[in-house]
This record gives structure tokens, sequence and C-alpha cells, in this order.
């Protein structure tokens, strides 16, 4: 396989007709060879309609081939090989170990779907057997999910991988049923043809009808605001900023037929250290923290930006650890000229804070757009009374807030947007002020952590990547992990329709061996 | 229990002190004693403050203590006895009988709640163990449901009980664990008022957090909005006209942060007789029809405003069966003067389109303001041409067209808007069109049915009412049924969290029996 500069369009490679861009090495800041053509919105037009085509032969495959297909997919991602690394690698500043393990996330993600779409718990069937003696009689009802059509992905920057081309959304979306159209990211061109041309190959393979899956090259604000106004699409995956997801939102919302968006977007990830573990291991959870600040430059969206104690001796050990081990980082590549503009901008800001006190740096070398980790400091009344403290600073900075009480970091958490995740490190010491924190965590948070780190996001069956506005446009699901196919699907009720006419999935005698709710009770008889 | 022109303020029945507005009798024209207080900005602010404080509480109340508090409400409101159908009556115009039913409905409503509460299925509860030995270990992850929070629930006018102030919103957001701020409707202020009572009675009964239930007096344009508004409310369900519908979808997104609306609005819900059944029963079945477009006076959600058959002797004789039956129906009082106007102004525009024939009306006669039936005819070319007839009239009113062959049949099934059901009439000898069209009607409508009349929403496990926009807000859910209670409900994820403050229903042995997804499989194994 090789990097072409080319669309996925169906079963075609397509060069896109309405101008060119390049990729674009962060470390180096060269250009990367070859130039890709821009998708013309009628190359758009093309790509959904295939989609929409597509749509109703794609949903009734069965759910065995629905599988293999995504199996279909994880294998020829794995069969391109050392060149996918290169190039994430070249796209991104990302280190090669670091992409080889995404790539098996990836790879494990599309495998954990196939499980999910033969289990068919997502079908959610269910039956209420007609009672024709009653007044009035009741009829046969039967229940089930189906997909709620076309979907628009688009690729985040800092999972080249695992959050793109072939990521959760994709994977979720084709596992529900979902025809899907992918926006790439401008930062990893070259990794999105080759990843574009991984799921074309394993569609042809699997003889999926055409328009299954596209891909297209293009601006955010043309192609990608085109793509989710054209009424074929059905839904919106996207990860990325706040600025943008708003904007999809807005767009959403504006259609003709409004449409659903799952737009994770910027959460902080506060870290509470309560005071039992404080006075434990203050040192080690300081050096603890900085490891996961600093990891992938600060890139991940559940990168701690908080981190709140008691103020204390054993708070200042905290901070002394976490100073050590930041002046000690490397300042590292960021993955796109533009995010370390927004970094280095913000980081600025900050400087003028009254009652924001820095505390460390990292180190200032490192090759090209490279981000010089920071951490401040400041009291609790310092950071409930200034709203720029709340703003997600993309990168390696993070704000540790001193209270003077308990009521004080309780105060902090209730002060809190929605966020992805809620990290608590606690002794059996501290459970009381835990538990007091819980019901206010739970309303913040997707996910609430303890006596971890918050980055590093399982996909697993109970994983919950989401959380309240602003950490997602829509709180009720998760952009990782099984359950996320949940966001691409709507239930149907077969009220008395004809056995031949029924679906597999609720016919008489269960033929697919589903667990299915049959008069209220939950049961996998046939 | 008595109407005093109240409203219910968590433990305190309170007057709004904002102006006062009067009930009144759409059958005799006149205004019901007494008056009504209209909430002003400052006692909704006390409802929302009161729902919030409440939520922590009362989402933590074990799921039998929530499951007897929805019991208690279905027998406080059979306790009101035969004033609540008196007055009911007197404010809908709807006889006692119809009324009868719908309580008794909305009563098991609230039983079935109790039942899917005890069941906790809704929980989605989900344990991945802990691999410690994995290179990188995994952590143990659970996965349970939690409430939104305080939901704002507006009543509907054409079900005043069922769709109302403790109707299948309230219901389903209670069971979720959301406290409710009802806005009633002005159409049935008194039937608000003893139904709030009865709510608010039960919530005293069964000792739940005040502020659990709310219940506010005023105008959709004001207090209605100010509601959606309220940082404090995080869902809204609603029943009602699409430009109110929307309107609320609109407040919703420009909030500082966006909600879920639940908004079920406007369907026309197309019926296919297909050329078996014409031909086997065509008569009638243009009978049966009539018997469903008139019934509550056509005030239904779910009223047939569309028929569609093959022209020919069948379809002719459905339509003289039809027009028969349409002239003996007498004109029914409807809900209020508002929609008795928007069903005589509708029903003038439609005299002047091209194409569109009058087949037959109902019988003039009727006391206040009643509504003369009718029904149209024009064929399918004329149809997929003429965008005013895609609008539902609300009332008892619907076009018959008529096709050529079975593909425009097709043809307009695919031109159809978002609905919340399609009927198919057919025998044996239709399958093969009823399997052409069940794909384009999947995607168009929430609930299928055969041989049946769309009026008549069971209250079951397997119900749907819900359907693509415009039938719906979202599409992703049901306003009846047991799953309605999803949409109330986010997902949260704890990551090693220590085993006394885990939620019960996550805990290691299963306490509460539910069925849970341990490791991939469902099961309900300690």
């Amino acid at each position: 396989m090789t990097v072409n500069g080319d669309m996925i369009i169906g079963r075609r490679t397509v060069r896109g007709n309405a101008g060119t861009a390049s990729a674009f090495n962060p470390a180096t800041r060269a250009n990367l060879e070859p130039a890709f053509g821009l998708a013309h919105p009628e190359q758009l037009q093309e790509a959904c309609l295939l989609a929409e085509q597509a749509f109703d032969a794609y949903r009734n495959v069965p759910l065995e081939g629905r599988a293999r297909f995504l199996e279909a997919i994880a294998q020829q991602i794995l069969d391109i090989g050392p060149l996918l690394i290169e190039r994430a690698s070249a796209e991104s500043g990302l280190p090669a170990a670091r992409l080889e393990g995404e790539r098996m996330r990836t790879v494990n993600q599309l495998r954990l779907f196939a499980k999910v779409v033969r289990d068919g718990y997502f079908l959610e069937a269910t039956i209420d057997s007609p009672l024709p003696q009653r007044t009035p009689p009741r009829a046969d009802l039967r229940l089930r999910k189906i997909p709620l059509g076309p979907v628009a992905v688009f690729g985040a920057s800092n999972f080249p991988l695992a959050f793109s081309v072939a990521g959760g959304d994709t994977a979720s979306a084709l596992a529900a049923g979902c025809p899907v159209v992918v926006k790439a990211h401008s930062a990893h061109l070259g990794t999105s043809e080759l990843v574009g041309k991984a799921v074309q190959k394993a569609a042809i393979e699997c003889d999926m009808p055409e328009g299954v899956f596209s891909m297209l090259i293009g601006e955010g604000r043309s192609i990608g605001q085109a793509l989710v106004d054209h009424p074929a699409i059905k839904a919106v995956g996207f990860t990325g900023s706040r600025q943008g997801g708003i904007s999809l939102m807005q767009t959403a919302a504006a259609r003709k037929e409004p449409i659903p968006v799952y737009a994770e977007m910027s959460s902080i990830n506060p870290v509470f250290v309560l005071p039992g573990a404080l006075a434990e291991k203050g040192a080690a959870l300081g050096a603890g923290f900085v490891d996961s600040l600093t990891l992938g430059v600060g890139q991940f969206c559940t990168n701690p930006g908080l981190v709140i104690g008691l103020a204390g001796e054993a708070l200042d050990a905290f901070r002394t650890a976490a100073a050590t081990a930041l002046q000690g980082k490397g300042a590292g590549t960021m993955l796109t000229a533009g995010i370390h503009k927004a970094y280095t901008d913000a980081i600025e800001r900050r400087t003028g804070v009254a009652g924001l006190e820095l505390v460390a740096r990292g180190t200032a070398e490192g090759q090209g757009h490279a981000a010089q980790a920071a951490l401040y400091q400041c009291d609790a009344a310092t950071y409930l009374a200034t709203p720029a403290l709340e703003e997600e600073i993309f990168g390696p900075a993070s704000v540790l807030i001193s209270c003077r009480d308990e009521a004080e970091i309780v105060a902090v958490a209730r002060h809190l947007e929605g966020q992805l995740t809620a990290t608590v490190h606690a002794t059996g010491a501290d459970h009381g002020i835990a538990a007091a924190l819980l019901p206010t965590l739970e309303r913040k948070a997707g996910r609430i952590l303890f006596n971890g780190w918050p980055t590093g996001v399982e996909v697993s069956h109970a994983m919950v990547h989401g959380g309240p506005f602003p950490a997602t446009s829509d709180s009720r699901s998760t952009s990782v992990g099984a359950t996320a196919i949940e966001r691409f699907l709507r239930p149907v009720c077969y009220q008395d329709v004809p056995a031949d006419l029924l679906p597999e999935a609720l016919r008489d005698g269960n033929p697919l061996g589903l667990a299915r709710v049959v008069d209220g009770t939950l049961t996998t008889a046939s």
C-alpha cells in the first residue's frame, strides 16, 4: 500500500479535485509528500448518496457478516505493516511505540465490536405477547433497535488511529449497521488514506454494499459542515475542540431534520488528592501525576488539568515532587502548528492571572512544535472567582488548587463544569470525605476513578468516555466501549406483523439465540 | 379534594401571584370556576431549586422505595374518585367513559414503571473484572446508569390524564430518579391541580424529599420557556404541536448547557391498504378506518391522516364505505378553542388545493367547538407535488391517495416525513409488496402495524411511541412504554472504586439480584 494523496468514495479511490493540501511533519516543520486532493462538493454528494443507497442493504447483512467485516478491517489495518506506524509518526510527532500500542487498541476495538454485534444485546429485542381476551385486546408487540442511517465521522488529531478513520466512532457506527462517511483530519492525511484503504479492502473482501464506507479530505469549515448538513447523514461522531464541536451541533440543530451530534470536546479532568492519600504518599503521587500530565505531550482528552488538595505540608510535598518531576520533562513535539500555538497562547494568558503562581515548568528543549510543560498553583477562592481557570488548556499544563478545608474541596467540585473523568486519591481514612464528594462527581463526570490517573481509557464493556456538557454534547452516551453502539440506534415496534415479515431477531423460537425481554422478563429462551 | 386554583411547589400548595387564568368548558363555551393563579418567575425559581435540592436524595432512594412512590401516586389518583372524571370531562369535552379508560391507563402506566424500577434492567449494570497481569493491566470497571437531573414536563391537551401531570413523561422521569417540574396545560387546569395534589400526597406519604414534584401554571411562551431555560432543569418532556416542540428545542439548544428535549410533535400516520386486503374487505376497512379517524374527535397523535391504495374498484369500494361511515359521524367537541380554530382554518386551506377532491364530510351538528370530519382524495402525483398535503391536520381529517401501481405506493412511502406509526393492511397475497415497503416504513416510523389501526397505544415493554423528526425531536427514544425511562439516564463508569463506596447495583455478590453484563456476558449470577 502507498500514500497517493487520494480519497475513498465507495469502491473507488479518487483524487479530490477542489484544490490540494499537504501533510506536515511537526517535528521537522516540513511538508510531507505527496500532495492530497481536496473534496469537491460533488464528490461529497457522491459519497453521501452512496452511503444512503448502501444503508438498507448494509443494515440487513446478517449479524455474523457484519461482525466479520469489522474483523476484516482489523486484519487489513495490521496488514499495512510498518508503513502505517512510520507515516503516523511522521505526521503526528508521536513515537512509534505509542502508535504501535494505539494500533493494537484500534484493532482490539474493532474486534470488541464484532463481539458486540454477535452478542446482539444492542438490539434490545423485546416481545409482548398478545392478550386477545383482555378488554381491550392487546396486540402482538415486538421491539428491536435499528440503525439511524449514514453517520459522519470526524477524525481526531490526537489519536490518529484509535479516534480517527477506523476508530471508535467508525467501529461503533458500522457495528450498529450504519454506513460511515469519514472527514479525514488534516493533521494525518497519509495515515488516514492508508487506514481508509484498509477499510475499503475489507468492505470489498466481505462483499459489503458499495458506499458502506467513504473518506473525504477537506476543510472542516467547508467539507465538514457540508457533510453534517447533508440530508443523507443521520448522526455525527466528533472528537476535537469545544469550538469545533459546538459549531457542528449548531449546524445539526439548524437542519430541516435535526440530527444527533456526539461531540467529545473538552475536559480538565480534576484529580482530588484527599488528606490520607497525601499524607501516605504525597511525593509519589506528585511524580505519578506529572507522568500522566505529560503523557503524549498532554494531548489526551483525559489529561489531568486540575489537582485539588488540602493545604498543608503533605500538599507541599506533593507539589515539590511534582515540580521536580516536571522540571525533568523535556518539551515534546505537539501534533500540529495550530495546537502548539493555542498552547503557547494559553500559557501566556495564564501569566497575567491574579493569584495564580507558577510552580514549575518543564525543560524548554525539544524540536519543532515542542511544548514546555507547566504547573501552576492557586487557592480555592482564586479558582472559584476566576472563570479563565476553568478553560481546558490542550497540552501539558495543570493547576494545583489548595483548599483550606474539606468544605472548600466540595465547593470546588460543585463549581466544575461537565467532565470526562474525575479522579480521587484516597486511603481508607478518606472514605468519609470521598463519600461526600461522590454524588457531586457523579453529576459532573462520565468516569470516576480511584487511586489511578485518568489517562488510559480501556476499551471494554463498562467503559464510559463521555460526560455532561461541555465534556461532550450528549451525556447520555459514551464514545469508547461496547455501549458506544447505542448512539447510532433507534427503536422500532412491530405490531401484529406477520411471522414471515418479522425481522429474525424478533421471530418466535428466538432463531438468533438473543437475550430478549419477553413479557417483561429477560430471557434467552427460544 | 377540591379545585382551588392552586399550584404545587414541593410540599406546599400555593397560589400563583402573576395574574390569573380560567379553565374553560369547550362544549358550553363557558369559563369554569375557580380562577387559577399564574406562576411568578420567583415561584418558578423556587420549584426548580427545590427540584435541584431534592435530586441527590431522590435518586438515592432505594429502588423499592421509588417503586412504591409510583404505586402510591396511582392509588392517590384513583382515590380522587368521580370528581377527577367530572372535571376532566368539563375541561376537555371528552366523554366520561373515555376518561375512565384513560385514568386506568394512567394508573397502569405508573404501576408498569414501578415494575421497571424493581426489575432494574434500566440500570444497565455492567462489570469488567480487573486484569492485573495484562500489559498494561486492566482496572476494575463498573458501569451503571444514573438519572440526568430535574426534568421539565409539559402536559398535553389531548390526554388530560395519560400525557399530562402524572402521565408517561412524569412516570418515566420519576422512575429514572429525576425530580419533575410540570407545566400544567391551560386546557385542563382543574384536572391538573387534582392530579398534582395526588402526586404531592403520595410524595409526602412515601416520605420523598421535598421538591421531587412541583407543578406550575402559566403561559408556554413565558413560564414554559423559562422552565426549559432554567439551569436546574436537565431534560424536557413535551407532547404537542410541531411549532411548540421546535420552539422548546431551540431554547434548550441555546442554553449555556444544552439539554435533551423529548418532544412528540406531529404525525400523519399513513395507512397502506394493499391490493389483496382491499379486494378481500375493502368496504369493511373503509368503515374501520373512519372509526379510527374520528376517535376522540381525531385528536390522537396517531390519528390516520393518510390512506394509500391502488386505484381501482376495490379502492372505490373502500372510499364509498368510508364516505358513508363518515357522513354518519356527528361533529364532536374539540379540546380547545385554539385547536378548533386551527382545524377549521386547515380545512379551509384544503379547499383551494388543486387536484384535491372532497369525498365526504361528517354531519355538522354538535355543540360548542365541534369539528366536522372530512375525507379528501387525490392521486399520488398530486400528493407528491403538494407539500401542503404533508402537514398534519389535528382533527378528524384525512386524505385518500390513489396510486397507479405498486411503484407509486413505494414512492409515496419514500416521500413521507418521519411518523409515529405506519400501518399496513395486507393479506397473504400482499406479502411481496409489504416486504418491499417494510424497509422504507422502518426508516420513517417508530411503530409499524399490520391489519389494525394506529389509534390505541399499548403501555407495555415493546411499545414505541416515537419516530424520526418531525414526529418527535429525538427518534432514539419512545415516550410510551417501559423503555421511555431510558430518556432520562446517562452512564457513569466507576474505575477501581473501593467496595464500600460502590453503588449497591455494582457491588460484588449482586445484592440487588440484577441482570448485569459481567465480562461481556449477561447474567443474573451473584
